[in-house]
């Protein structure tokens, strides 16, 4: 395969070297390989044109036989290409994202061959601004074109040609990782097969470029900046220290920092009166600015946050919806609902131009008090979703069976676990058609219509480890609260739409029924029957809220806040003008439907109804 | 009354002059009056003495006979005493809050004296680092010893008590200015009879605390800064420029800057490529940056950042409860949905400190995109808050009659409006007992028992339009959602809780009801009932979910979402152990109770209640 030349040498783990666990990748050394030369100069998104592109790597694991478990890593703003194991014995620290990288972990060296290249503009070995500019034989500083996050993907692109790669099972990024990604998956669609952007968006917003702006504002303040034409040793620290810290804190949340640091002092019980930073926070700052101005370069800083100013996919592309019109990539969206700086509205953008284009997509907003960099400081959820992701797409035939093992069902899933319209639900769906299934649960209805009835599926799910488990069997799987209604879903853009026993648990039934029937041609609904005679009976002679076997919780505790009956649904599909196709009634618990008088005999219902 | 000694000059508007409109206070002075000097310095919380101190300030309207129609506004980090008109016939713009005062207005000068001083430490006339230090006879610069809010506000009271002010009718202020009106409130308890803290906090949190210190960073990391002592024209410019700009993006919100910049480009259709300005973003940044450095001090900047770091009432009193145990001010205390800097989960906590003090506090979180700028930014909805509150205190008996008038009425508040509950429940309340309606609509129910059995009464409410109402009115009344419970209020503090028509439209009826169990002596609970023989006939005999006059809605449009009866109630209070006091079944109309079976007959009910 002519890979091994490329590999990372990997160095077996020595003896009493306790840093390095046995679960690492061990010893790395970042590799550099020529992209572009002289012959065939890089042309940029700003017109100018690069003759020397060097980029700086390294891989971990093996490319296999087929050449088809290739993984590329992006890396974000500050970030570079160690993103696992060690570049050297006497290395204190791992690469960025070890946590997740190395033979056993999510992203498993064993299975997969993980590349990471440090992107074009940076400091860490990637020709940058503060490479020798080969017309003049002196770095180039400010004499460095303007990037665009195109332009790295496309040295990306020479670089995985460039040591033979033909495809990518999957590119994953978080931040402006995640831009990246994005772009990977528009622009050579053929070639990545996964694309998995975390905590990103599809465009800066206005007070992101704002924060970007003072920062540069902060680097060029600085006296020492001298035009970006500084020296090693009297760069523009202070300047460059600020911006950094402006980045900190919008990396965090108001919360995360509260629990973190609150009005901690550092050394004193009490205010020292004077203007030394003395809260924690603020030394935290001084030094996350201080240890950043030793190992990063401010005119990189100034580069790539003008490259992240400038991502904007409507703008390129005409909207973000045309910009993702053509991916053939399956997309996992993660974001972060505490991440104020890429919001998870930002990535329900980029969801929901995705569902509008028809794609495989799956989503998921992460609950965690992180904010930005929860991206790298939940390494749990991130990890399984992630794992769960890659095996689905690299060997889906293996993970359709996976299951919420450790879920708590609660009420209402308890009831729909037990409920006997799984398989009634099944017969009345066609084979090799669109299905959406509104409360997927952990997919197990959806992944039996994929096998028995070869459908092509997709879920609404609101509950996070029902949608790790989702994920895991290959399903696509949207993690949003319905009652906020389909709207990202075209008109008709199913075949059938399944609500099963969720409908008396909406505060507007009405308007999701509604929705379901503008995106589906059928939609078939289940729910208890409220003048099942127990009911009647019950407030009849008792004078009390029924408690019965189909509607077993008492008037207080009930996740169930509307009550029908067939006829109520009979009624209410009149006024509104839906045609009732079929209607089934049933026992609890018996797969025979009841013929005489259902609605005083029924425990359940299930209609399949449509609309014109 | 010597007050007309110290008025702000009031010259008549001139003919032409079209900026000054009728409702403006026209022309005004601001004055300076020495409040502190060598016989008695001012000692500061930080220990340090100040020989001299001025006080630069404008009032507006007169003082009454009574004088107790004083109002003070404190403002925040940048603004001055100049709050309204014009100081000159050429000045272009008038007085920062001039939106709100003035003849007519909502703080209106034809009722109040207004009053507004700078705080010490700015660099608008009132003492600060660049005054003459007497000892040196140079400006004091960074030798200004560190001030507090504290320290600003022993000026205000020194300079009020100068002027001849003996009481004031309220404190109001916004962002920093709110910080001073809870230590007024707090340090002079007999003095403000009205505090109105603003977007505002009772303590700075570790992002806040974190944008001040980069933003104090950028300043002496300018080398114009010279440690304090540069002079008028080479300051440290480029410094308080990029602090201003970090001070801006935080008075915003994201969903504000989105809406108000967006990606929108200054001059072009297409990327500048380089490192200009060219967002809409940017360049507003820096104009906010540049006219704050002709208009304010950089070491002002530094020294009322620092304040506004130390404030923390938990440091300095214990705690926010104990630091609000004294104070005798009624409140009102309002936040901004949107605001991130001072964000309403900081206002609540002010606003529980106040309750769990038993104190007389009405709170709204107001609706609005704007951010922390919504402050200025929501003239009217703020202005009728304040008035209402202003009126309610000034002239209590005047005000009760208050309703909300232009309020649509919804589904609930129609039932509640014509409900026969009403004389029923103040039948049921004891005079001179302490009540709180839950859910109280604009009032009328308070009021009236206010009226009739001279209760003290206080509201929990969600509806912005009805707690304007309830405010004018002067009642004490928290915006709240009540499922989130009660735990603010401490165990038995009144007499009588009332809940009307509401227990069935709650999500968590059980929590709700043992939250008010807890908090209430006793607890009147009013609930259409379920098992009357309309709706088990419409169940039994026609199978459907009864619609009857007492239950209105059909299956899918209901907000009741919890179905009970009599007999559910009683069975329920009896498994949590509550005692029934009482139980009054009724029609829908009449207020004659039923006595014949009661669970087939009546409509609704009202349950006395009560837990040891």
């Amino acid at each position: 395969m002519g890979v091994s030349l490329y590999n990372a040498v990997f160095i077996d783990i020595l003896i009493g070297m306790a840093q390095i666990g046995k679960n690492s990748v061990g010893i790395v050394k970042t590799q550099t390989i020529r992209v572009v030369d002289k012959e065939v100069p890089l042309k940029l998104d700003c017109g100018k044109r690069l003759a020397l592109v060097d980029v700086a790597y390294e891989t971990y694991g093996s490319l296999n036989e087929a050449g088809d478990n290739a993984v590329l890593i992006c890396h974000a703003l500050s970030g570079g290409a160690h993103v696992a194991g060690y570049n050297s014995e006497s290395d204190s620290k791992p690469g960025w994202w070890d946590e997740q990288i190395g033979p056993g972990k999510h992203i498993d060296t064993n299975k997969y061959f993980v590349i990471c290249s440090n992107f074009l503009g940076s400091c860490y070995g990637t020709t940058g601004p503060c490479s020798i500019n080969p017309e003049t034989g002196k770095p180039y500083g400010l004499d460095f074109p303007i990037i665009t996050i195109a332009d790295m993907v496309r040295v990306q692109k020479l670089f995985l040609d460039k040591i033979g790669i033909k495809q990518l099972l999957a590119v994953i990024g978080g931040s402006m990782g995640g831009m990246q990604v994005l772009q990977w998956a528009i622009e050579y669609p053929d070639f990545v097969k996964a694309a998995l952007p975390i905590a990103t968006t599809s465009h800066l917003g206005a007070q992101s470029i704002a924060f970007d702006a003072v920062g540069r504002n902060a680097i060029t303040a600085d006296p020492n900046f001298a035009e970006g034409q500084y020296t090693g040793d009297n760069g523009p620290d202070r300047g460059l220290s600020i911006a950094r810290m402006i980045g900190h804190i919008t990396y965090l949340s108001e919360q995360g920092m509260r629990e973190k640091f609150g009005r901690e002092l550092r050394n004193a019980n009490d205010y020292s009166y004077d203007f030394d930073s003395e809260f924690s926070v603020e030394t935290y700052l001084d030094h996350q600015g201080q240890s950043f101005v030793e190992r990063f370069d401010a005119n990189s800083y100034l580069y790539i946050t003008k490259a992240m100013d400038y991502f904007d996919l409507s703008k390129n592309y005409g909207s973000t919806k045309q910009a993702l019109a053509d991916v053939k990539s399956r997309f996992l969206v993660l974001s972060f609902a505490s991440d104020w700086l890429f919001t998870p509205a930002e990535a329900e953008e980029i969801v929901d131009a995705l569902i509008a284009n028809k794609k495989d997509v799956s989503y998921c907003n992460v609950a965690s008090p992180y904010g930005h960099d929860a991206f790298l400081l939940e390494p749990e959820i991130v990890g399984t979703l992630i794992s769960g992701f890659l095996e689905a797409t690299h060997r889906p035939a293996a993970n359709k069976g996976a299951k919420a093992a450790s879920k708590k069902w609660n009420h209402i899933e308890q009831g729909r676990r037990s409920r006997v319209d799984y398989e009634l639900i099944e017969s009345l769906v066609e084979p090799d058609s669109r299905v959406l299934d509104v409360g997927c649960g952990d997919g197990e209805l959806l992944a039996a219509l994929t096998e028995g009835k070869n459908i092509k599926g997709e879920g609404i799910e609101f509950d996070q480890e029902l949608i790790i488990a989702s994920v895991k069997r290959g399903l696509p799987i949207i993690q949003r609260d319905i009652e906020r209604g389909l709207s990202n879903y075209a008109d008709k853009s199913f075949d059938t739409v399944i609500l099963s026993q969720t409908l008396q648990t909406l505060k507007n039934p009405k308007k999701v029924f509604q929705e379901m029937l503008r995106v589906g041609r059928k939609v078939v609904v289940s729910f208890p029957n409220f003048a099942n005679w127990r009911c009647r009976s019950q407030l009849f002679f008792a004078g009390k809220a029924p408690v019965t076997r189909g509607l077993p919780f008492t008037w207080h505790n009930s996740p169930n806040i509307h009550f029908l009956s067939l006829k109520d649904f009979d009624e209410f599909c009149e006024k509104i003008g839906v045609r009732i196709e079929k209607k089934i009634a049933l026992h609890r618990n018996r797969p025979s439907p009841i013929k005489f008088a259902p609605n005083l005999f029924a425990e359940q219902v299930i209609y399949v109804t449509s609309k014109e």
